[in-house]
């Protein structure tokens, strides 16, 4: 059985959980306590290198790392990854932007309300603060005259996108000004299937 | 003919341009001063507005951003992606760490010293150093017993993370504790078709 190394806050670790829910795909699920540094001894840098959950652990009892990544390998074949090579790079793309543009502004100060407002990380806020707005932006924009990211139905993009939007507002985040992307939200807990991130 | 949206000291373009060549696949680079604001406006915004190069305009007219789905794009059927699964969720994995955990560090750093080391970025800079070395470490462990990053075959995964460890010096960051690093470099430069940041 496929075995997943996650941290129930984690909206990186709840993109793979919803993923093989809504799949069908049984797994167990082994919680690290990241705060307390799980992931950062040798047996868990053995798997992932790079210390940081979520890592699958495949039935040959090798192991991926990198929720992207996961994501891709679990979708490829099924219909929440087209099978259109421009739409799977589009797919790509805004998985992308999740990670680099979204993610380490919206997911990191979501962070550090839920463990601790440092002084070092007050002063990285307005900085955060600002990118994390204007990657809301870029959504509501795409979203204006779209159901879903990509091709128009649901894909790994929007699980992606989903897993940190939506809890945006742990972080102080507020979208409101923000319509389109709320709107999308709804789809997205529509889907069937649809877990929430407190699922274990 | 496909027309790159790039900036000659990019990694994140230089990526594409050599996916391009190796593949021989002939294309017009329209240089783009980022430091001007040239991927701030309208027109460009129109097509990536997440606002960064490179971004691909395709044979439709139609976009695409992000170096990993560009490079992604470009290899899927070739040599430089591998056709098995796992091997390609691996090369995603590898893709994915260094946008994540490589790049805002090293190549910010590059970027700082190439442009303006500020009071603010350099109160960032420990932080960012710390990080780059951590990400230079996971290399140099994996390679050590490797030739290429995933399935000992020269891959977009390479690419991706020689953009900006061949640079890295350019940041301040010394390869000297990373010899299997250093060797894979080599490597990297003696596949065919091979040329350097510098060539537009």
């Amino acid at each position: 059985m496929l075995r997943l190394y996650d941290y129930l806050p984690s909206g990186n670790g709840y993109k793979v959980r919803l993923l093989l829910r809504q799949l069908g795909i049984p797994f167990e699920r082994v919680e690290m306590d990241i705060v307390r540094g799980a992931t950062r001894t040798p047996e868990f840098l053995a798997m992932n290198p790079d210390g940081r959950i979520p890592v699958l652990e495949l039935d040959d009892g090798s192991h991926l790392a990198e929720s992207s990544a996961i994501l891709w390998y679990l979708a490829d074949g099924t219909p929440f990854l087209p099978a259109d090579r421009l739409e799977r790079a589009r797919v790509l793309q805004w998985m992308c932007f999740e990670q680099y543009s979204h993610e380490p502004n919206i997911a990191t100060v979501r962070f550090w309300y839920h463990t601790e407002l440092t002084d070092e990380r007050r002063a990285l806020l307005p900085g955060k603060r600002a990118l994390g707005e204007a990657a809301l932006a870029v959504m509501d924009g795409h979203l204006r005259t779209r159901r879903f990211f990509v091709g128009e139905s649901y894909s790994i993009a929007d699980i992606a996108l989903y897993a940190y939007t939506h809890v945006a507002d742990e972080g102080g985040f507020d979208l409101g000004p923000y319509p389109a992307v709320r709107t999308w939200l709804e789809r997205v807990r529509a889907q069937p299937g649809h877990v929430p991130i407190t699922q274990g």
